[in-house]
């Protein structure tokens, strides 16, 4: 099968994607937004995240799911936590309100730790986690998801993709950002393989009884996505401890719906039923650096640490030692530059989804 | 080869354990504590890092690395934040007092955050992390250590096992205990392999030129261990990620020595050179639940989280699912009322330390 990428400028994928959150119903100001956060995924090339979900999110507003004009609001907190309702609203707009919460709070006390409840996907970690950099602050970032990936010894679904990122200042390099889901591999990457007609890896997914596979097609079979590690004897113990500590943060600590119980992304899944809390979690932090130590001293060090692991002794030479961040980074600049591909198919859903919004891509 | 292994009780390894620490130079109640931190690896079957480690630290501290009268001080601070120098002291010592520091301000605004330098090897990353849990509170604890793995793609050993611990209470169910090295697997399992003069699996470790290797002494043949996922396609690029942010958080921030120049437990390694800070970091958080919600309901919560995971579905039934800390609870239990094996190869070092510190085993 023959994939064809049609290239659309940032501009024009975030006008498009504007005026679909307006159609919406979304305030001006919550509708870019939520296009700069949606889009900040295509630009680094997270494209399983980005415009690709824009007609998902749609479906979820028609099924009643996601409020276009939610009251965001702090119904808890101390002076360094806090949790935040997020009234249904999209994860697009909830999480960066929460993030500008946890920034206020660091600004005051060192640290800002912020869980929300009843709020939808938040597009990449990454996005919400590097709003601290620009306060030379490290952000955090994690959020709960529909139930794909086993606990080790399991053959149940139980946990979402559960991403984390740490964005970390420094000086005159670019920041440390790693922005990670907690599996072994992203379900886009098994997406990729589904189109080539290849096989997975061993370590990316089970089979529905809980066996090893390597079916690129083995979660639309009733399989999994496997925590980081893959099984046991190669740790998947921690993979495992990774994302219940993200859901637990995300979901528990806030009163959002936890593990099997999350709401799934595809609208046609049905919801699980006795939900025990509301929507979905987010968790997001933020920490001032000079609560530490003094700025420049930590960035100073920060960028040798960048530069040491950078010269690293490579394996092979021709594949040079990286630092978490590196590939998005170079992928924005690119596609900043040279425009966004998109596959086919994506470029399809949007124009049937235009037919509904009245939105022409 | 076979091995032997003979019991002792916990408190007869306590008090020979606090002896040694007396000998060293410690003060009555450092001593106390540092043996309880040191023991508490063994009753949780963590054995590389308990008692087996004992002449090790006597040895750093014939070295003149480890100073058994510290004045661990606070250096800088905010409400939530602050940053401890340990003076080279023990860090089963410094860990502890900074983790008190953490707890008080979470106690105080709803969360603490500290990061401490100048410090030695903390044991169990568990036991700091677990001291939060009777404050309602959740703990969190990581350090730096001796570079002994390897960045994807790189033959050059830059990162220690750099382990995190996440505690996080629970109601009526025991707390849930994620404490893990962000390798795939650590140091110890290789030990026994050795013993076994068995192989290792694929993704543990490679070789001196950073290629795949089932030789389970390649890290003594100029090898290394491999970030949790082992090669870039099974993820270690995450494994690599979250040993980094260990590294930065323990380090970077306090003011310690990161990456490669972290000092090298081994006394008879000599020091690197040109160290961008003082000894090896922690760092050590606690946040209030209450911070987020009411505390008995999350406990509630937790319990029906821990208890639907207990339940989910397992591959293997005669394998049931864990929760993140029960291994380890099981043989403190189990340990505790039996006793703890020693083998010989430990019981040889320890009676041949005796001789020098005049401690009778």
């Amino acid at each position: 099968m023959v994939t064809m990428d049609r290239i659309f400028s940032y501009q024009h994928l975030c006008d498009y994607t504007n005026r679909t959150f307006l159609a919406m119903g979304c305030t001006p100001g919550d509708a870019a937004l939520a296009s700069k956060v949606l889009l900040s995924a295509d630009l680094r090339g997270i494209d399983s995240h980005g415009i690709a979900r824009l007609s998902g999110y749609w479906r979820l507003f028609e099924a009643g799911r996601i409020n276009p004009r939610p009251h965001v609001r702090l119904v808890h907190e101390t002076p360094s936590t806090a949790t935040v309702d997020g009234d249904k609203g999209l994860g697009l707009v909830v999480a960066p309100k929460a993030m500008e919460i946890a920034i206020q709070k660091a600004g005051a006390v060192g640290s800002g730790w912020v869980s929300v409840r009843n709020s939808n996907h938040f597009g990449i970690a990454g996005y919400h986690a590097m709003m601290a950099l620009p306060y030379d602050m490290i952000g955090w970032a994690m959020t709960n998801a529909s139930a794909l990936v086993t606990p080790t010894f399991s053959r149940e679904k139980m946990l979402g993709t559960n991403p984390i990122c740490v964005a970390i200042p420094a000086g005159e390099e670019p920041a440390f950002v790693a922005d990670f889901a907690t599996t072994t591999a992203a379900n886009g990457k098994l997406e990729i393989l589904q189109r080539k007609n290849e096989a997975a890896p061993l370590g990316w997914v089970q089979d529905a009884d809980g066996q090893p596979s390597t079916d690129a097609n083995a979660l639309k079979k009733g399989g999994a996505l496997l925590p980081l590690g893959g099984d046991r004897e190669h740790g998947s113990h921690k993979g495992y401890a990774l994302g219940s500590i993200v859901d637990i943060f995300s979901a528990v600590l806030s009163g959002a719906s936890y593990g099997p119980w999350a709401p799934p992304f595809p609208a046609y899944v049905p919801m699980p039923t006795d939900m025990p809390g509301e929507g979905l979690g987010h968790f997001l932090g933020a920490m001032r650096i000079d609560g530490f130590r003094p700025a420049s001293e930590f960035k100073y060090h920060m960028d040798q640490w960048i530069r040491r692991f950078h010269a690293a002794a490579p394996a092979d030479p021709e594949q040079p030692v990286l630092v978490p961040g590196d590939p998005e980074r170079l992928m924005e600049a690119q596609r900043t530059r040279n425009g966004i591909p998109l596959v086919d198919a994506v470029v399809a859903d949007l124009q049937e989804l235009g037919k509904t919004t009245g939105v022409q891509l």
